[in-house]
């Protein structure tokens, strides 16, 4: 969600430079973040089965994003060397240094990441363990501690995010490790502009289904509606939302 | 578009009521019209073949829903005839009497129906020869009077209304009949009350496509976004929208 | 439908060869033509509005494929000008000619075209008025003589020729004009040369909905299963089977 | 594959008699089951994870179809007790009992069900280690020993069977046990008792993606084209095809 950075904000300015340019037609009313969001119905609670303490090794034929001791394959915003925190085997978002992207680029994928919440979170809705993993720079599925901790649906855990709330929420607790398995389709374009066929995606939470072939409607908008924009291959970009969240074991297979 | 009839009151305000009963929760930010109205890109203005004078009779398995003398198939919002006013082969809003609806209800369909904007029409944007036909009573394909008139363009006619923009512009003047051959299919729904598929609708207006398979988000709503609400069959609607637009030659096929 | 000319036959060769190349599995075993043929439930007939004396104009942005007047927009199977008959604002399959095809090619598109077949035609099931529409090249909407005239359900008029039978049977008496209207979008392709998403179709006949956006198996294959190939931008085909079938009134608008 | 039971018997004879009683037509011409079946390209060869050792448990808004001790929740084609062979933890089929089936209906679910070719496995192509899941009853994922082990690539493991192949080859060593996650939409049915929105799914094994949204054509045949029929909720088949096959951790959650 909420997306704090350089990288941000050079974008933002060259939308609005964009749309600066159509000075005849009325602006498009400004929107305030709590106008796309809603909390009602709660999703389940579904208890998912303990992850395994046993890291599994990528199948064959994957791209290993993080193996469990460098960030190598990973820059920040400015296509600098990565600076979150290396653990024992895992990694974790270091505050104030903003987000993490792959050097690759993706477009039809398979990815498996694990994450944890840091144990003995505190803070609520929005404001505990938030995070997030944004497919082909532009859509996100969303990471946030949502054990016994509610916030708007669209909102939650494996949400995509301020558009369509996950089918139930399958978290473990803080200090435990979660995989996500994400399935995803990058859209394609009609010479004007607009989705030809849209991007759709699959999300599995510690083996739980929370997005059976959803249709993604547009980028991830913090405040107001989801907005089509053409691109191409992008990369996978991990959140700095200013909170302790870790990684371990991240692989992607292109499809 | 907005619609203002006692059918939309009483229908919103058991909305209200349904979302009054979860009151533990931050309700949704109120939104204003304007903020889910956007004015660019302006589609491609498309001038289409003349439409003949004649008009052609229906395929021979469909119903027809007005065959030029009376509303017989249709009722007022409350279940009562309907008054609007019948001309010579044609019949127009009239001012004040509210919607017009479809007795019979209908799942997926192909609906032709022609419409005509009043010569000499005046005003702009939104306030010039404004109606709609809303599918299942629930999703509006816009009419309006696009002749030489920019308004926003997910309220341009053959919009899915505050939606999706139609592919180009293919209006006849103000006086000359425009037809709309529109193919629909509804929602299926999941045991939660999301949509299992959702809506779709391809619309061609004067042979001219402006919606290729389309897929619906959810309701129309004049404010805020489309929500998604458990519905079964239900009528074809035509809204009173202040303008004396006109309408003729209207059969549904059942698919 | 059976495609005979030099155009296929070089075609064909390329498969076979392709084919050869991997020696060491089992064959595909062959087929007959029959053996993908089904005939029933037979669509139910519908009688269509009568097509209009006069011909509409083309909208203002379609490429016009045929005015009235010549073939210089088309060509035959081996690039070289297409030889089929003139007649007073139409043309008619040459017998033993060979197909015609677009010079230009086309990804998306939305196609009008009129069709007729002759009067006092003879003969039956697929040996009666029978021509087709290959879109892409690739993919046959079949043309016949379906008026009285009973064949295998997924070779009628309208069909996706030997995958989907039409929803409904809107055939014109021979010597009465045909209109077919036509929304295609082509498939794309994985990295591995199968669909990313399929080609689909929607067919209108005399205005009455007979292909829903159907998916599109594959290639049309006059024997065996449809065939997942890759391939770019591809030409409008009409077949030449033999039969006198007329055309009149081709557009195209690329979407 | 080729299931060879009363309970198919059966079927085959209702279907038969159906088709009998529109004799005026052409039957479809006879196939071969080789015709249905082909060989290249083979998907390629991927190598995952080793499956744990410790069983996970279900989620806890699963319905366990199998906990490892009994086949309280199957029964055979007939209605009468499974009579399968339990293990230690397991249960193996037993040769010339026919298949097993759930006692409970289901639609849209996703199911993980675990599977182990015998290890020193003999016989080739589809002679080893052959077994199946029907999803509602009617479309098969197959389940077959495709460690080193080449067959026709739509009778792969993973493949929808008949139809279209896995995406890759994933498979474990014989003796050695492999996961299945499948996510699976049922059809929607027009009046007219064809797909309004056919079949999909999506499978994973041992995480790997094989199917990824798949689009299913219709029954799964033996011999000759896939079927479209009429269904509604149905059971999880397991298939008999003579060997010793063996499945644990089945569990199902409905969507």
């Amino acid at each position: 969600m909420k997306l704090i950075s350089l990288f941000t904000l050079s974008f933002l300015l060259v939308s609005l430079s964009l749309f600066s340019q159509e000075s005849k037609y009325p602006k498009q009313a400004p929107m305030k973040p709590e106008m796309s969001e809603y909390w009602t119905p709660q999703p389940k609670v579904v208890t998912p089965a303990q992850t395994p303490e046993t890291i599994l090794v990528a199948p064959s034929d994957a791209i290993v994003l993080f193996d469990g001791s460098d960030l190598s394959m990973w820059e920040n915003s400015e296509g600098k060397p990565a600076e979150w925190t290396i653990g024992d085997g895992f990694f974790t978002v270091k505050k104030g240094k903003g987000i993490i992207k792959t050097k690759q680029l993706f477009n039809d994928f398979q990815l498996h990441i694990e994450w944890r919440i840091p144990e003995g979170i505190e803070g609520k809705s929005q404001g505990r363990g938030n995070s997030g993993v944004f497919l082909q720079g532009h859509y996100e599925i969303q990471i946030l501690d949502c054990y016994q901790n509610e916030t708007y649906v669209n909102g939650q855990t494996g949400s995509v995010y301020k558009q369509t709330p996950p089918l139930v929420n399958a978290m473990q607790k803080p200090g435990v490790w979660n995989t996500y398995d994400i399935i995803y389709n990058a859209p394609t374009f009609t010479k004007d502009g607009t989705y030809r066929t849209p991007p759709t995606v699959t999300v599995l939470q510690n083996g739980v289904l929370l997005q059976n072939h959803t249709t993604i409607l547009g980028t991830t908008e913090y405040i107001g509606f989801p907005k089509v924009k053409e691109h191409g291959a992008g990369p996978i970009i991990l959140q700095d939302h200013g909170d302790a969240v870790s990684f371990r074991n991240i692989w992607i297979r292109e499809l």
